[in-house]
């Protein structure tokens, strides 16, 4: 076992939340100590780089209660429960971008918050995208902003989007157009 | 006002931790109707990408409690009551890697949970390294790994370093590396 693990002795719910929980456990570190983790607990998310008939990249620009402003983001979402992460991706292209995809194509598995959540966001590119309708949840307002790769990664290397998952799906996105050339 | 805007209502601490509190806000939504948004609120982090003398990055491997693993990252943390962006970047690059720097440079604003938390998280480049005594947290262990830039994109596009952070970090830095050239 590497010298660098924390393990676990107990575990508690601290808060249950509709989505979110937040664990609080005992743990013994590395050198032997007693110590605690405060931690959330969440059902992983996916996050979708499609590409519209057009070929720009459908951005979409949504409120965040969090951060109390609006941000340039990839369409994205939690999965629910009994969802696979494939199954979460083309429902959430439908509900937010109102598009089916015949071509959803795994790039990778990243993780936005390893420092307090154990989230894993899997992300992927959409192609091939067929109209349907839009079917939101109805506490999700946002609007659809089609965007060239070009104008996406000024977007990115300006500042302007500074969402990680959203800056990582353009970048693989770009590295992905450039290889196919 | 945006036609996206969601306004608060009122707003209740739902759980107080110790680094990380829980709130739930009752809000307007844009249509009109009442909805509650839960929420972390973070006191907001720095990433840095060091540059040793060797010209190498200051790569670290860390276990993460939250996650069950290890993971390849940018020296990192948490920004501690009265401090300064700045001054947590010098902070945390003496306490996990030893070097003080004499040029920390800003590179940008990321933001890692916007669909659950306020987290700001503050990106520098810093340059001019010089070797001090290593100061950790007492419940901070990890090992530092210097990484040439080729490797380290290597380890973004095989998936290997998953951060979010950290890939933003190494991709930011063979921007601005590329463009000294």
């Amino acid at each position: 076992m590497s010298k660098l693990v924390e393990k676990k002795i107990s575990s508690q719910t601290v808060y249950k939340g509709n989505f979110l929980d937040v664990k609080k456990d005992n743990v013994v570190l590395p050198n032997g100590e007693n110590s605690t983790r405060e931690w959330i607990n969440h059902p992983g998310a996916v996050v979708i780089v499609p590409i519209l008939p057009s070929g720009k990249i459908a951005l979409i620009r949504q409120f965040r209660y969090a951060m109390g402003s609006e941000f340039i983001e990839l369409p994205a979402g939690k999965i629910d429960k009994g969802e696979t992460p494939d199954e979460c991706a083309i429902r959430e292209l439908e509900e937010e971008i109102g598009f089916k995809t015949k071509n959803l194509n795994f790039i990778s598995m990243i993780h936005p918050a390893i420092g307090f959540a154990n989230e894993n966001m899997s992300l992927y590119l959409a192609t091939d995208l067929v109209q349907t309708n839009i079917n939101r949840d109805s506490d999700e307002f946002l609007e659809l902003m089609p965007t060239s790769l070009e104008h996406a990664l000024n977007l990115v290397w300006s500042n302007k989007i500074t969402d990680v998952k959203t800056i990582i799906g353009i970048l693989w996105y770009q590295k992905i157009y450039q290889e196919s050339k």
